[in-house]
């Protein structure tokens, strides 16, 4: 950090021996060197696009969002894309945005039912149960070999988890990655979690559980209590600084207490309506480049570095993504 | 979340039967309900107060920093007394803003030796050592009991961690409060660690520590591979809006890429300077509010929440700090 841009090939001084005579390399480097073969392509259908008003300045502002596939949150990933098809979100606004928390998008009337814009019809209600994914032997081969060690019985010790590649995690006894995203899992079931980034569906109290029509994501640190209390149904692949950086709401929960500071909505589509869009690749969370990369992010080599860690959470080990090339 | 304000007297589903007959308060209608006792006066001395230009609209921005007490950082911290003292950020500016890790001031120049501004004399250089602080009979005293269960010897197992009210951290193996502030611990020190708001010394590569002149803060997920390879100095206390929500810099680490993109730093003050300041306290970390507080962030039994998530990690239980009213 500060000051300093991490140079490509300098020796750390506390290096793996083994590897001492390679250059040490950063994380970001480590992914950005991983062969083609190992990075998987988004479809086009799995993205959400949200154009929001220009800035201040004139300059456009888009929030692109990669939906989670099967077997995560898809009644609600449904409703959403039932809600992109028919436009819905197009002239409502961003209308909550609390520091260190999440911003928030949706109808700004929603709560008054003489105001609110209606809903599509042919929306599902999901059912609280859908937070988590119970592990059946239908399911278990999408949880890569991190996950698995946490189903096959009781929870290992730290050092036998750190063995295995495994995050030790304060909130489900441990973390992994599935299919290229964060969950955390028990001895019977798993689910994705709320690190930086991740879009959730915003709903009133249980057992309502939201409809997907009300989103939110994480601007803060990880408010991984709300995991298996709400649904997670994507993460912010690009744009998210259009949404970070917004003015703070002065109201109860950041909510914004007036209309003229609320930031306008001019579309949302999903990807394959949208000409142009650039194509996305996330690094295969299944591939030894990452495995690498997950290693390094927990255990910093590199020169700026004096002391690596010894360990990670799960939010502190962003899946890489970047642009098809 | 989402829409509703918690209530203040809800009965949630997963309360604790013993306290079934009582009110279920959210963590922050703990800490607010706490008595005077239990809240400890931040000395004007050991606030640091930089005030920003105005905004766009002609809006003051104050940021108000609480330093460390001993034993941590006092080498960095006694330089950041005499800079201030010596007004030197005054006139200097925001220069580095990165989505989802820090924002950080100082001397747009200072790379270019030609151009830099020259430092008060007297700065001390601060060694790595001090990263970190030694336990030693004569500051056992400061770690409260959830942070000794670390030193007493080997690193105990996760139930009987939750049975002591410790923290596992992936970081340090331990992790507690110490005098109001987070710290991670082994069995031989413990040195504060990089939450969201945190502040630290910007510094070249080492063995360089930086002098305390160029400072940032934390505006995303904790960047805890920092800790114990930076120093932490303080945290924001109020108007941490005014950074976090700063535009992003398009260069490389976040830095702008033109004078005109930085916001300029009217003046940077100790407390005890500034006319007119609140006075401010935070929450005892050896109270028992405290302690209550910190559960129920592990656990959350309020209304909105259908699942407690059982643990959550150190920096997801910020230290309560307000006004005195």
């Amino acid at each position: 950090m500060i000051r300093t841009i991490l140079p490509l090939a300098a020796l750390a001084l506390f290096a793996n021996p083994a590897l001492a005579a390679e250059p040490v390399l950063a994380p970001g480097e480590i992914a950005a060197a991983a062969p083609k073969a190992d990075w998987v392509a988004i479809a086009s259908s799995d993205l959400l696009v949200m154009d929001l008003t220009p800035d201040a300045k004139g300059k456009a502002r888009r929030v692109v969002i990669q939906l989670m596939p099967p077997p995560f949150s898809q009644g609600w990933i449904d409703n959403i894309r039932k809600l992109a098809a028919a436009q819905w979100w197009d002239g409502l606004s961003i209308n909550r945005v609390q520091d260190n928390y999440v911003v928030q998008w949706g109808d700004a009337e929603g709560e008054d039912k003489t105001k609110a814009k209606a809903l599509p019809v042919g929306l599902a209600t999901v059912l609280e149960a859908d937070y988590v994914t119970v592990v059946t032997k239908a399911n278990a081969d999408l949880l890569n070999k991190v996950t698995v060690s946490a189903i096959e019985g009781e929870l290992p010790e730290r050092a036998e988890l750190q063995r295995r590649g495994g995050l030790h995690d304060p909130y489900s006894g441990l973390a992994g990655f599935v299919g290229g995203w964060p969950v955390g899992s028990d001895t019977s079931s798993f689910w994705p979690v709320h690190c930086y980034g991740m879009v959730g569906v915003g709903r009133d109290m249980p057992p309502n559980t939201g409809s997907g029509a009300e989103l939110y994501t994480v601007i803060g640190h990880a408010p991984r209590h709300l995991d298996r209390n709400i649904a997670l149904v994507g993460r912010v692949i690009e744009g998210i600084e259009h949404l970070s950086s917004l003015p703070r709401g002065t109201g109860a929960l950041g909510f914004y207490e007036t209309p003229e500071e609320r930031t306008g909505i001019v579309s949302v589509r999903l990807g394959g309506e949208v000409a142009g869009l650039p194509a996305y690749e996330y690094l295969s969370t299944e591939s030894t480049p990452f495995a690498r990369y997950a290693d390094a992010r927990a255990n910093r080599r590199d020169a700026f570095f004096i002391r690596p860690a010894g360990g990670a959470d799960i939010c502190n080990i962003p899946v890489p993504v970047r642009r098809v090339k």
